[in-house]
């Protein structure tokens, strides 16, 4: 059967360090071997205690329709900031509670500068306008109209962990780095859309602006939607929730998230960029040399362990499956590395397949705690070779003054009792 | 420019056929050119009629903390069958509705037998036990502490489109084939299970048992449980929705829904099939000779274009993108073709890269539409070279009085005023 399993089974594991857990794992895994009386022909073959849900007839339809999720994961939610702020503009996901890829809509986070626009969708209009042969407005069917693709991406918002770059804060991943979140996105090109209105040779920024009472106006260079960038009415399947920009969103896979302008309402294409307020006053990075560098778009490599991680408790000694997240806004993750003793010796983690670029992408390893106080770490690479830096290296090129791009290694410190706390090491 | 569109966009539409769609789009789009008042340059560079949502603070955050979708998509949810039954089992997703692979959770349909149980995780155990030799029971924080996979992968009900057989029943896409749904599963795979227990040479079958008040049973090859079956515990990120199975179900990617046990409690292992109520009164396939076909686990390949489809309405003359869905319990998708004449001529669709075995695939094509009435189709075809069956092969091959595994092309009457009906043709 050894080879049966090796030969069928498609995952990731590679054949070696599967046999080696197998061998490992009827103590490792912990599970209870059957009580001879669970196992007794009794007409029922069932455990003794056959629960309540089990014999009489469950919930009826929902209505209206649409799902929720069980009950007893009511505290599995986006939270607000802590400490809290006096005028919150953000909510978190939960990133330790997620175990695929996709963030479900319904924990998708938010940030936004005016509270969340609920738009009609058939008043809602897309100017391109400016450098252009044939200023144009779409409708919405219109846009729905034209060649869309799917597309799974990350976004992250600039601030994300900021507060990092001073002390520990926040006790769970979802506190940390909430700020991030991925899905599949279904729109236009962004391409299409300006050989649409015929985008003039001149033409090297866009303009784009919501139709919030923020205004949010952000500058973006030709190149980008020129390359990947989408104008977006789905997410998940669903059109967008009126958090992540309903109608229309625009999506710059791999950007800062702030530049991925929600509820899109015009394009205008020019020589230069704006420097609106959100690129000069704000969504800049302070040097240490007192220096401020503007239009740092990408967000770089970055990784975090979920399982364990912050507040949670390893109950057991023995096995347990590290588990996290990396992502890169330049490109594919092409390798995590994965340390138990503070970043001394790293170890390779498996990747989960299909490896997008510019999504989230899950890794595990096999660990077996033994019980002893240590510090986990995970270090992301991508196609471009860059390697996620300590917090030392970090700080040590950006200072502590930034609000920004803040994506260097998370410890989680582990005690005696098995509790994970959020430690810089 | 011709050069950087084709350079820089990654999507998978062929240069060829993309340059053809852009020499036209200008008509094709129907975008309104921009009426010269609204480029004036007035302060705030508006169209003149700035709505209500531009100028006053939006909604704060939710609490709960759990999103939902825009009140303007309230009628975006799952569906009892039409013409209503008098204890109904199933609700239906709104294909038609959905741009991506990826089917909400919220909108996943539901099909069950006993209503949907409120299950404490904390109490839920999954017993292994028969031809093993060691039987186990796990909990669920045993389970998940084990190595665990993602995986992409729909499910279809083997009764989904059913009354086809006989006639054309049901409008909308929803109503004739809503019985499908497709989303990113987490969990262990069924063979790292089966190698604790240490599975027993001579173990053939599984009988796998749900904690439903149905005690939901079903028979499983062993073949299957040592490929690509799993034991899940979430769904597009999070944990698993009651009515899918909270907190674990059994998933054999491409076998028919009913297989795939919901409220996972038990797996026993043995030598041949149980021959269980749910495969033999029901769940077979009843031929023309009068035999019935037992054990049909897979579900063929098959298609469906969603937009345009029954109940929609072409406002417009000229360019509209044909979108759909295809997927094949076999393996992957390898090819849809496009007919707009009812059959008598083809033409290949663009596939939504990655193209992922046993899941939904999206397809694309470009479509002029000339306001003359016609039937749109499309065809499968796997990677085993299944080609998706005409009503009229199928039919002969099948007969009418099967309740299961209808997998016929599927038909769109567009008529001249651009309304879309549901017909055999």
């Amino acid at each position: 059967m050894d080879d049966k399993v090796d030969d069928v089974s498609r995952d990731d594991v590679p054949a070696p360090s599967r046999r080696k857990f197998l061998a490992q794992a009827s103590a490792a895994a912990g599970a209870m071997a059957v009580p001879p009386a669970a196992l007794a022909e009794n007409g029922a073959n069932l455990p003794p205690n056959v629960p309540e849900w089990s014999r009489t007839q469950g919930r009826p339809f929902l209505s209206p329709a649409y799902g929720l999720p069980s009950p007893f994961e009511k505290d599995v939610v986006r939270v607000l900031p802590n400490p809290p702020a006096a005028f919150p503009t953000g909510t978190r996901t939960p990133l330790q509670e997620l175990k695929g890829s996709i963030t479900p809509n319904g924990l998708f986070f938010e940030r936004h500068h005016a509270n969340v626009p609920m738009i009609d969708p058939r008043e809602h209009r897309l100017m391109v306008h400016g450098l252009v042969e044939r200023p144009l407005i779409f409708s919405m069917s219109e846009l729905m109209r034209l060649p869309a693709v799917n597309r799974i991406h990350f976004i992250e918002c600039a601030g994300n962990s900021s507060a990092e770059f001073t002390r520990p804060t926040g006790k769970t991943a979802q506190e940390v780095h909430g700020l991030l979140s991925n899905a599949e996105w279904t729109g236009v090109m962004l391409s299409v859309l300006l050989r649409e209105a015929g985008a003039r040779p001149e033409a090297r920024w866009l303009l784009c602006e919501g139709a919030d009472a923020a205004s949010m106006t952000r500058s973006v260079p030709m190149e980008k939607a020129m390359d990947d960038a989408m104008v977006v009415y789905a997410q998940n399947g669903e059109r967008l929730r009126p958090e992540q920009g309903y109608p229309l969103r625009l999506l710059l896979p791999g950007f800062e998230g702030n530049m991925n302008i929600k509820w899109l309402r015009r394009i205008k294409l020019g020589t230069q960029p704006w420097h609106t307020r959100e690129e000069t006053s704000t969504y800049t990075d302070l040097m240490p040399d007192g220096t401020a560098r503007q239009f740092t778009f990408a967000m770089e490599a970055k990784s975090c362990v979920l399982s364990p991680s912050g507040g949670q408790k390893l109950d057991v000694h023995g096995y347990h499956e590290i588990y996290g997240v990396a992502w890169s806004g330049r490109g594919r993750i092409t390798a995590v590395e994965i340390s138990t003793d503070a970043g001394k010796t790293w170890q390779r983690a498996r990747l989960q397949e299909p490896v997008l670029p510019r999504a989230l992408t899950a890794f595990r390893a096999d660990w077996h705690w033994d019980g002893k106080p240590c510090v986990l770490q995970s270090r992301a690479i991508d196609e471009t070779g860059f390697v996620q830096p300590t917090r030392a290296r970090l700080i040590a090129a950006r200072g502590t003054a930034s609000s920004y791009h803040y994506n260097a290694i998370q410890s989680w410190n582990i005690d005696a009792n098995g509790g994970v706390t959020h430690v810089h090491a």
